[in-house]
Formats: C-alpha cells, structure tokens, sequence
C-alpha cells in the first residue's frame, strides 16, 4: 500500500485483529444457496467448493441440510471428513430425525456444529407448522438439548424474527442458550427489514436477554429489498460476531448477504469501526469464479467487489490513469479481492510437470489418473489456444471434475448450418452400459439441433430452460464455457461445459444437465420412498 | 390484494401520496449508466428507454453529458423534444461551454433542468481538479449563476462529497443555493458511505445550512461496497425527497442505487416510514428488460425485485404453494414489478394488424415501413415457433430497432462444424456502399469461424472481448439473444442479435458491434479535432 492512500490502510491479506472485535464469516453457499432452481451440485463438487471456501478462510461452512435427501447428507459428511479448518455444520430442524442426521453427517469434522431452527413468526407457526407458540418453545428446548446431547457446538435461529413478535423471539431464544447453544443466529427469512430496525431489534433482544452477551450473536440477511449486506452491517454493529453469506449472494429468491460484499466492507471501513474477518480476500475472485461456474448462476458485471467492472479496469489490467491516482475513483485495490495475481501462462510445450505445478498453484491436487485426464485436456487445448491461463486451467479442471459419475458422455457430434439452409446435427452419446447410441435432428439453429441429437439419442424427453455461454478469457481464441438448464424427469438441473468450440461446449453442458436430472430424478425416488420425506415438506430454512 | 397479506398494503399500480411525503426518482440510466464499459446506444436507443422510463413514471430523466460528445448531445435534445412527463435533464461540469451545451441539448423540453458538478473533496481538488478550494467556490456559484440565466430548474451535486470536508462542502452548497439551485443533491461518487455515516452527514447539513429545507435535497449512491440502496434510503429517511438512480443498478464501476430495488423498498415499507414514489412498478421488469438488451449488461438470476429467481416462481407462473400462502416466504407480488402481466401470444397466422395491436400494448408505435420490417421479422420467427409471446415481441422489436443506421448488415452465413472435423464458415456482408464483400474462416469451432469469416468479409482488425447468449423464454424452440462486446479502431462496442437460429443470432450482434465500432471511433476522431475535448478528458462525474 502506498503512504498517499489513506482509505485502503488496514487492507492487508491477512489482517491481525483482536477476538473481541473479530467477526465471524458463516459461509452458507452450499445450503441456502444451494437450494435456488436448478442448482443441482454433486458430493464431489461440493467439497472442491468447500476446500475453497477453507482456503478463503471463511470460519463456519454450513455444507448442507443432511435430513433433505440422502444426497445432501452424503456430501455434507465427505466435506466433514476431508475439510479441515473451518467448523463443518448442518442444518435441521426441530425434529429428533432432522438432528440426528445433522450430528451423522457432521460428527466426523475435527470442529462440529449443528445448527437448528424453528420459526417465531406467528405468520409461520399458524401457515407453514400449523402449532401455536408454546409448541414451538418445547420444540426449540428439546432440540438444542438433544444437539447438544451429541455437539458441544450448536447454533439455534428462529426463523422469520425479524417478522416475530421480538418478546416472543427473546422467550425462545433464552430457552436455547439455556439449553446450552452457543450461537443464537437472527434471521430475516424474507428480506423485509432495514437497518435501521434491525438494529432496534437486536438492542432489543440484547436488552431482554442479558445472557446473550455471552453467546454468539449471528445475523442472516436475505437480500429481497437489497439490503441484506446493510442490514448485516447493521447487526455487526449492534454486536453480532457472526455473519451468515453466500459466495455471489446465493441463496433461496434474491439470495443471502453477499459474502464477498461484507467481508470487503468489514474490511476497507475497518479504520472507522474497528472490526474485521480474518477471510483472505485475495482468494476472493477466484472463489466467486469457482461458484458461478459449478452452479451456473452468472455474476452480473455490475455486481459490487467481484463484477466485471466493478473495478476501474478492463479484463483485470489497471488502466494507468486509474493506477497513478487510484483512490481519486477506487476506495479499494482489485489485487485485494485477487483479480490479477494470476501471471500463469503454459503454452503447448508445457508438459505434466508444468502442469501439475500450475494446478497446484492455483490450489487444486491433481493426481494420478485425473491428472492424465487433465493434461490430455490440456493439450488439445493448448494446440488450438496460444497461451492457456490460470483462468483457463480453473476452467479446465473444473469442466473435467464434472466429467466423474456422469451417467451418459457426448461421443462426438457434427453439425451444419447457416442462413440459406436447414441446419442439421448427428450425435453420439455413451450410455451407461457403455455403448455408443446416436441420434439426427434438425431443429432452429445448430444448439438446438445438437440438443435434439443428443436427446433423440438418449430417447429422454428434455426441455431447455435457459442457456447462457460466456468466454473464460478474452480474445478469440478464448475457451468458451457453457451452462445449460433442462427440465427433465419434472426436474430442473444445471450442466456445463468448457471448450474452444462453443457448440462442444454447449453439447458437453447438455449431456451433463441429462445425466444430473437423471440422477436428482433417481434420488428423489429412493427418498419418496421413505415416511419421513413423505410426511414432511421440506421448509426452505433460515 | 388480500386481506391476508398485512405485508403489501399500499401496493398499488398508481399509489396515492401526499406531495411532503413523495421521493421523486431521478433516473440515470443513461447518464451514469451508459458510461459504464462497452456500453454504447446509439440515439434512436436511448430515446426509447427514455421512452420507456416516462411510461414506468420517473420524475427525471438524466439524458446525457451534452458536452461529452455530439452524439451525447444529440441524444439529450432528441430525448428533451420526444419524450413527455418526466424533467429532461442533462450534465454539465462547471465549465461555461459544458453549461451551454447542457442547456442547448434540454431546453426544448417542457420540463429542462441544468445539472451541474464540482468535486469538494480535497482529494478530487488536488489530484483531478488540480486547483484549491476558492477556486471551487468561485467555479460553483458562476456555474450555478450562468445555468440559471438559461433554466429556472438547476441542480447542484458537489461531487465526492462523502470523502470532503463536510463544513466546506456545506459552504459550496450554501453558495449554489444562493445562486438559484433548486436541488441539492449529495453524491458518494466512490461508494464509500455507510448508513450511518451518511445520515450523518446529511444531518449535518441541514444544521449547517438552514436553507437546504427550502431546496430538494438528492443522494445519488455507488455500490462498490453493497450499500447504494441502503444509503439512498437512509439519506431519504434523513430528508431527501429525491433519489439517483439507474435501471438494473448500472452505472459506472459497481454501479448506482438500483431504481427497482429502492422503489420497491419505499412501496414495500411505505406504512411503516409514510414515503413514496409515484411509480407504475408494474412497469419495472420490462425496463429492466429492454435496458438488459440494449446494454449487453446481464441481471444475475439472484439479483433483487428483477432477476429470474428474485421471486419464489418459476419463469412467470407462481408455484401453487407459493401463491396459496404467498406471504410465507413473499414480501412482494411478481404481479406487482410486472414480472407476469403479459399473455399477449400470436401464432403464424397472426396479421398485420394483430401485430401492431400487440406492440402498441406493449408500449411500442410502431408504422409504415418499420412495421412491415418488424412484421416480415415477426413472420421468419412464427414459422419457426408455435407461439410468439410479448416476451419475444419485445425481444423482435429491438432487434428490429438496432438495424436502422448500421454501416454493415449481414447477408448470409454458413458453418459446418463437429467433434470430429475442423470447423468453416463463409459469410456474406452487405458493405455500406451496397455491395456484398465476402468471407471465410477455419477458426476454433462455429463461432469463432462465423466471427472469422465476418472479419474477413469487411476486412478489420477486431478482438472478441465477451459473449453472452440467452434465451428470450423457456423452451426448445426459444429466441436465441447473443451480446458481443468486441474491441475495433481502438474502442469497446457492444452488438446485440436475437434469432431462433443462436449462430445467426450471434452473426448479426457481431456485425452490429463492428458497426458500433467504427461510428464510435468516426465519433471520436471528429471529437479529437475540437480544442474542447483535446484539452479536457472527461470526469465521470457524480
């Protein structure tokens, strides 16, 4: 940092900050942002995020809610088990099932937490639980004890508060901390209050409950009215420690507190309010890159700390003048959020070595037959594209991470089209008992007549929902990268793909969309086939 | 409404408010909005967002920065001469010859205002204005005296004035005021304010200028750190009746306040705070739309009140559940923000007729030969699809709009491609003399060699620098959108096509922004021969 800069000082990658005036990061991308349409993330790519998340720093990963499906209990329990550093917790509810699968999941991560709610808004316990409030306070009591029969560490939030009656609210709340939970989260389920009230609100709870002093106060801020990262704000100021966000603002509707947001505010005000994360903020980028691209959610350029332009550059070059007096228009350096530390460039001379090496830079340990996998990939990349880069490789890699437990993989294709004649397609698609099947179609376009081969081939009823293609890097000779959504066995699900041909990016993403559908369709059968799934609906949660 | 629902009282399309109490929206769209990267609408464009705007009910409209360019100014002025309703103002630094071109461009608006800035933090003042603190002064009240011997309506914003002496930006303020401003309004150019901070400081003020009671008083917020919407309603809490902002949150870096968001903030809690607007909201998603298009700037899906996912529904249909006890989870009605009051659909043997019919519901005049070429458009695409709904028509229509003026047009195309054979295309590209030049190119899959065969056929050198497909609504048989963003003759432009054909769809936006390119650059090179912008680069203003 330069002397003249006065309003980045403090801006380090590894801040010092006092315990009192720390403030917790409760990353919840991969359960509340993981519940938005057509997010459909395997065991696998949940962990890679999650070690992502451990590398950023963040202090709690809510890695999902164990009780939704088998699924998500699975992959709550690898990240468990293989990410170490941050607490590993998940979500449950009230009931004696929903807590023993939070633990069963949980209990193998060297810091367990298990987190469970119960709503106090009477718009909630009349509509949705169809209790009354005495009800919901025996439920809440015997929850956290049972917790806490299994986990030193439980968080407890009563859902929709900021809707509830605060007296009410303060009532549970105090039977929680009571029963021995050591965070007592706040949420604004629905996005409704401002900061101003949410401040109110806490001071209130603070001053019914005296004994949440010595608890962790958290804040849960959905972003409807867009507000979530001011509201949060608010919260840390009235005397929260723990902020619940989402990597790119994820979650249920208009999404969760951005964490990126948050983090940076915390950080480039934290001369004036003297609090602050201990996230490595420079590991912010390439953390937003990794969960655009699993979930196929895009960043809008004008998104706040991680957009496009949300810096006075262009595709991550200062431009001088912005560099020579940057803080006459920038209050913060992109190189703090790490959107230009990357300087790897392989060619198509870089071997295995060079490729491991630049993988392991980048934080990915690729090994054995996956590196194989990897560097083949990297050739034929390499042969067509001059330089491959660090944002390349990220794609890569991520593009070949999918590639594991794919039910069908694209073959090969062809296509013809243009403005004076029908297009035509013919693909080939490998079926899971390893046999080539192949389908023609001519449709609008080469996409769609690509995606009717492809179906037609597979013989599964399939529509498209959306289609986005972005480029990874600039140029023309930049990889292509392909998020397809499909609604197929009446379930959205999102595929993606990465190539220098578009049309074989886009055909990549589809048979992948194909196979998760098929296999979120397969899941929820074995689950509709047990009581507890039939019986209850699941609720959103915090 | 329901009865029910004690949440959304005082939702209404035309709300009822008493004048002290009404927040009057001044949209920036395509001011500070239009100087974000990439961005470049041509006048015909901005008239009808303009257009647009008046429908949706905004106060005022900031048309441009007439001194910024010819094109800006002839922007302004087509705006002030065809567009009713709302105040047609333009920027102006506080320079003479910017104060006449501001004036110059609105004065034939029935409703013209002259918006002038100078920076009062000593930041801007040494390094960007390299002057001192007098000089400010001196520059604010002849500024301010000069646009009121035009114009009975002038505003005043002392740039970055939440990083300036508060006491010096006041005695600015105060001098503006005595030279006739009207609006007073207080900009966080850089995005560095809190909530808090900026109640504050706007306080202080009105402490230090008893006067500011008889004047407007303005925020106009940047969202670098998440707080724009926040801070705006924070500084309308603290007295400010008038609110900066821009369609989808554009604007330069990070952007401005989101219209959308802050109007559906002031409608949503209006029993709580008694404040306002006077927007028809159910026009939002529609502007949201049209600018989206026009602007190449994608709306993440989590993007609050307009992105896909901002609401508990899919594509425009309420789940059943959700809307049986929408309150539950739902502050807001879709309905409301417009996202599903459309059911316009026409099929291939719609007419003439029923298509301008259609339009004009829509919003859009259109006649003579505009609508023969939109019907012929209209008729390509009913061939292809069963169905053309409001969605696709708007999409249509502004393809339609983007032709009129292109120095290229494309002709014909034609690609083969496959996993298996090296890509070609061959394009035909009708020059701006009227003869066809021609192309063809092997490039990295389809794309790439269409792009390739169009650089060849017109022979310029050109960069691809981003690339953005969507589908116009759900379905196999949807319209493809393509934006590219590419960079010619030293300048980013923007090009937009839609087709059921995506490649075509993606030819037609890439001769588009070659197109945009080179008038862009023709634009600059006349520009560089005037005194006035070789000695002056431009601010970004407020």
């Amino acid at each position: 940092m330069s002397a003249e800069n006065d309003h980045v000082d403090g801006v380090a990658a590894t801040p010092q900050i006092e315990e009192e005036n720390r403030v917790e990061i409760f990353d919840t991308t991969l359960r509340d942002g993981e519940q938005s349409p057509g997010i459909s993330l395997n065991a696998a790519e949940k962990v890679e995020i999650a070690s992502q998340l451990a590398r950023l720093g963040v202090d709690v990963i809510e890695a999902g809610f164990p009780i939704a499906s088998p699924g998500d209990f699975e992959a709550v329990q690898m990240i468990a088990r293989n990410v170490e550093g941050p607490v590993i917790t998940g979500l449950a509810r009230t009931h004696t099932a929903d807590i023993e699968a939070a633990w069963g999941a949980v209990k193998d991560s060297p810091r367990p937490r298990i987190h469970t709610f119960i709503s106090t808004s009477d718009i909630h316990i009349t509509h949705q639980l169809q209790t009354d409030r005495e009800d919901v306070k025996g439920q809440a009591k015997a929850a956290v004890a049972h917790a806490r029969s299994f986990c030193e560490n439980v968080e407890f939030s009563p859902m929709d508060a900021t809707r509830a009656d605060v007296e009410f609210t303060a009532e549970v709340c105090a039977i929680a901390i009571a029963e021995g939970a050591g965070v007592i989260n706040i949420p604004d389920t629905v996005g409704y209050t401002t900061p101003d009230e949410y401040t109110r609100y806490l001071e209130r709870l603070y001053e019914l409950i005296p004994e949440l002093r010595d608890v962790t106060l958290s804040v849960h801020c959905h972003d409807d009215l867009g507000l979530a990262v001011a509201n949060s704000f608010a919260g840390v100021l009235a005397g929260a420690r723990q902020v619940e966000c989402a990597i790119n603002g994820l979650g249920e509707r208009a999404g969760n507190c951005s964490l990126e947001e948050i983090v940076m505010l915390l950080r480039t005000r934290r001369v004036d309010h003297g609090l602050d994360t201990t996230v490595n903020t420079r590991e912010l980028a390439r953390t937003s890159r990794m969960v655009s691209r699993a979930t196929g959610y895009v960043v809008q350029p004008n998104k706040a700390i991680i957009g496009r332009n949300a810096f006075a550059h262009e595709s991550g070059i200062h431009q001088d003048g912005v560099l020579k007096e940057r803080t006459t228009y920038e209050i913060m350096d992109a190189r703090d959020v790490g959107l230009e530390s990357n300087s790897i460039v392989l060619g198509k001379h870089s071997g295995r070595h060079a490729l491991r090496d630049a993988l392991e830079q980048l934080g990915f340990k690729v090994e054995g037959n996956a590196l194989n996998q990897a560097f083949q990939r990297f050739k034929e990349i390499a042969d067509k594209k001059k330089q491959v880069t660090a944002l390349d490789l990220e794609a890569i890699v991520s593009d070949e991470l999918r590639e594991a437990g794919q039910k069908y993989e694209l073959a090969w294709f062809e296509v013809e089209s243009g403005s004076r004649r029908a297009p035509v397609a013919r693909a080939g698609v490998t079926m899971p008992n390893g046999e080539e099947a192949t389908g023609e179609y001519s449709g609008d376009g080469p996409f769609d007549s690509v995606f009717g081969a492809i179906q037609a081939a597979v013989d599964v009823e399939c529509d498209l929902r959306s289609f986005e293609v972005g480029a990874v890097t600039g140029g023309e000779d930049a990889l292509g990268e392909v998020t397809v959504q499909v609604r197929a066995h009446g379930r959205l699900a999102n595929g993606q793909g990465v190539s220098t041909d578009t049309i074989e990016a886009a055909a990549r993403a589809y048979v992948r969309a194909l196979s998760n559908a098929l296999e979120g369709a397969a899941v929820r059968e074995a689950e509709a086939a047990t009581a507890e799934h039939a019986a209850a609906p699941m609720t959103p949660g915090p």
